[in-house]
């Protein structure tokens, strides 16, 4: 945690990051698609090689780790695609990863970090285990470097790079940069490294309903948490207890406001994502595109929202498909 | 048709389709999928705004069209991802587009051409009524120009296209042009412009059991035809009665050989685009992956494989995603 603690998240290192992930991952697309007449940029996340742009921070973070702590290994906690991105980098770099996953995972989510050949360790998410006790007594155990999901700068910053890619192509569109970016808010990895890397845009966080701690802390000014009677949500990659201050000093000084969606309305954005846009989004990866679609922010001319994560069992995906809302 | 069989396609021809078509549509992803613990290069063509790499073709032939021309419109003939290709293009350049559609049409198919701005004209595909000739009558009626799916020269240039971009995404990985091409075969406007635009690479196109003409044109060197005794096929893109000369000239040159897939094989390989790409990709669009996972062409170091379309009703692929083959 030392060196953690000393490395700021910045711009540059954004830059850094995005430079680093272009070597090693093709670029995903922005897609355009039309809402209520306007043309709105779906940064496709969900196509990067784990499903998600999780990989981007796991990259940047592991490539910074000296030989020594590569020696050692790594442990990361995640819902599961956190999971993956951290399996995917070390196996990549050949590091040993052990992963602290939700019993209540995603079938797809447990099978792929097993199949990228991480060890995953689960624990009693329904019955409030504590995941970040459990993760920091296997790294005291190993001496393994703890790869959190968020609460991190090297995390912050490689997942601030998918901003820069958002920049750079709707350039090459003929487009200014993004002056509104919406997406999923879990722990606030993602929408920090945003704000670090599109300095003039607001940067609008969207959690499912009754896991908006990040709304509340923005409205309040100070880190509010989940409680433990929060309610079921299909979202499970945003389900985060609370944000960690790393992150929401950025985001307060960034973020207008956050938004909740219902399940009904990550619904419809899944049901509107496989048929404009022909990707399969999570319901945690369709929140965000959920917020715009229900009209609860309303769109500029140069508005992207990001799509993110794309793992979802084959059996509730077409669930989805066949429930009308 | 004189100017169109005065122009013959070539190589030259698909370039230029190339630099058009770079100019209005964003390159589609060449996504990575492991089989077999081989990695095999998967052209995401689904993710063309109509879902379909008909587009480029659609946008090469209307782009070469005169003044004159446009102002008389053009008609279409389409089992709905051609039809969405000219009614794209058609919008963007001011000309109007009727398309002969068949009644048995996936809605999505029908919806999306509509909402684009084209005059769809029905004709009754299970009944055996001919569509070329209901094209050919309103052309007459109308002074309009046909726009064919596949028998069309620059048609055959623009989905080339496709192929040149394989090229230059493998060259970015540091990899040789493919020697391999997967691609799904119905009438063969994509894998002639394949063969046009990848000389050294071997040109497999993949058809649904029961609609396997070309196949059998390969096999006999003459141009055979799919029967009225046809089997129903879930691959509506892909029930093209017969292949042109102007497209089974350059197809008997470069294919060796043909393969036909099962309901099945094509459905596995549906599942499969969800769970490790993240698409979605509708039965003729997955025909050609279907072909690699079932075995029956060896992949290479350097293999393509074309999936496209990506329409197809949400039921639909409800149903397939429950379906346990």
């Amino acid at each position: 945690m030392t060196q953690a603690l000393l490395h700021r998240p910045t711009a540059q290192g954004v830059a850094l990051a995005a430079r680093k992930v272009s070597e090693i991952l093709p670029r995903t697309p922005l897609l355009p698609l039309e809402v209520d007449g306007r043309t709105i940029w779906c940064k496709a996340e969900s196509l990067q090689p784990v499903g998600a742009f999780k990989i981007r921070g796991a990259w940047h973070r592991m490539t910074a780790l000296t030989e020594e702590e590569r020696a050692r290994g790594v442990v990361g906690v995640s819902s599961g695609n956190h999971a993956q991105g951290v399996a995917w980098a070390a196996r990549k770099l050949g590091i040993t990863a052990a992963i602290v996953m939700p019993v209540d995972a995603p079938e797809v989510k447990l099978a792929n970090t097993r199949a990228l050949g991480a060890e995953v360790v689960l624990y009693d998410r329904p019955g409030g285990e504590d995941r970040e006790e459990v993760a920091n007594r296997l790294c005291e155990q190993r001496g393994a470097t703890l790869v959190h999901a968020y609460g991190d700068p090297w995390i912050i910053e490689g997942q601030g790079s998918a901003g820069l890619e958002i920049a750079e192509q709707m350039a090459e569109q003929g487009l200014a940069s993004p002056d509104l970016i919406v997406a999923p808010g879990g722990g606030g990895g993602l929408t920090a490294g945003l704000a670090l890397a599109l300095p003039e845009a607001r940067i609008i966080p969207v959690e499912p309903e009754g896991w908006d701690d990040v709304c509340r802390s923005l409205e309040t000014g100070e880190i509010q948490r989940v409680g433990p009677d929060a309610p079921p949500t299909p979202c499970d990659a945003l389900q985060t207890p609370g944000t960690w201050p790393i992150n929401f000093e950025i985001l307060k000084a960034r973020c207008p406001f956050g938004l909740a969606v219902t399940p009904a309305e990550v619904r419809a954005a899944q049901r509107l994502a496989f048929a404009k846009l022909r990707l399969v989004v999570e319901p945690g990866g369709a929140a965000a595109l959920a917020a715009v679609l229900a009209g609860k922010v309303e769109p500029t001319d140069r508005t992207a929202v990001i799509l993110s994560g794309g793992n979802t069992d084959a059996q509730a995906f077409a669930k989805v498909l066949q429930t009308r809302d």
